[in-house]
């Protein structure tokens, strides 16, 4: 028999289909909004259902956004010579809060992956040919993840770009303020290869 | 300049308002929702606004329930003589799921914690013995956690239902299956006090 109530069952069903909820978190989520008033339980039922009908992808980047071009399209101050290209839009905020880059972005919404039928059309391959087309870009930084499919994205987009634009890539290496014998191997690998030479 | 949309940062800001719920974890969760088809949203937001209209308590064993008295208290094949009394809903729910207690709940909605001003009168004390005055329970097995609170509440149960009923409490030890090298040293500790003796 079970002990739940149905309506708490579908909440705890519909939190187990996000990415990393498991069944006692989800559950722990739902219990935790039961045990809260159903003004902020109404409140997020809102947003969630807004978000869909508010969004849309930047008609020039592909970001998620209200307005189109989105902000950082239409923002007159950023760099138009450099475009940083991303598999999706947790990568463009990670790379934003970092302040590093002024340029523009090209959000491919995937990675090139031939086991689950993920090729160049399914991502935002051609729409990029297209904004290089223009002659604008003079350098894209591609900033895939360094997965397997993310550095198969990557050869394949640098194949695409070669002799179009200067291509460059996200450094690799062991990451600021680590202690070198907690890196992991394949980390420290590429710092020892990809060392700077200081010049004299 | 915020370079997300403000739909999706109200449902990140709602989402962190959930326990064990970061920032990172609750941006990753918005944009999932909104890589998802839209219907898989309006579902979640639906069932979220009605939790709290479908369900109350039950009026008997204060369990979250949309039929009042709940399913376990209007089992007729549970035993009436045995109640295990729990701190909230998530502890009835593990319980249950052992399959090895057969009785009646209590659910106290919390446990005695003076600092945060959360006294007898805060939790579901004396309704619970109301219940006791019937005459029916025999035994009450207190199940509150090992915690410094569940602890108070425990021995404040202990103390108010002495002389009354039977009272027995969940006993703790080294969990099934584990080395005992492994074991934290209060549970270690707590297994060699409570050892059990074997009759010859």
């Amino acid at each position: 028999m079970e002990v739940l109530p149905d309506a708490l069952v579908r909440v705890i069903k519909s939190f187990r289909r996000l990415p990393g909820i498991g069944e006692k978190t989800a559950t722990r989520l739902a219990l935790h909004i039961l045990r809260r008033p159903h003004a902020e339980a109404h409140e997020l039922a809102r947003d969630l259902d807004e978000l869909h009908s508010l969004i849309r992808l930047c008609s020039i980047c592909f970001a998620f956004s209200e307005e189109d071009p989105c902000r950082i399209c239409s923002d007159t101050r950023r760099d138009d010579s450099m475009l940083c290209v991303v598999e999706g839009s947790g990568d463009l905020m990670a790379i934003e809060k970092t302040g590093a880059f002024k340029g523009r972005y090209h959000i491919l919404h995937g990675v090139l992956s031939p086991m689950d039928g993920i090729g160049p059309a399914e991502i935002k391959v051609e729409a990029l040919i297209r904004r290089l087309n223009k002659g604008t870009i003079k350098e894209v930084l591609i900033a895939t993840s360094s997965t397997v499919p993310g550095e198969a994205t990557a050869s394949y987009l640098l194949e695409r770009l070669k002799n179009r634009v200067i291509v460059s890539r996200l450094a690799c290496g062991i990451p600021l303020g680590m202690d070198i014998k907690y890196a992991d191997e394949h980390s420290l690998a590429r710092s020892i290869e990809s060392r700077k030479i200081n010049q004299p």
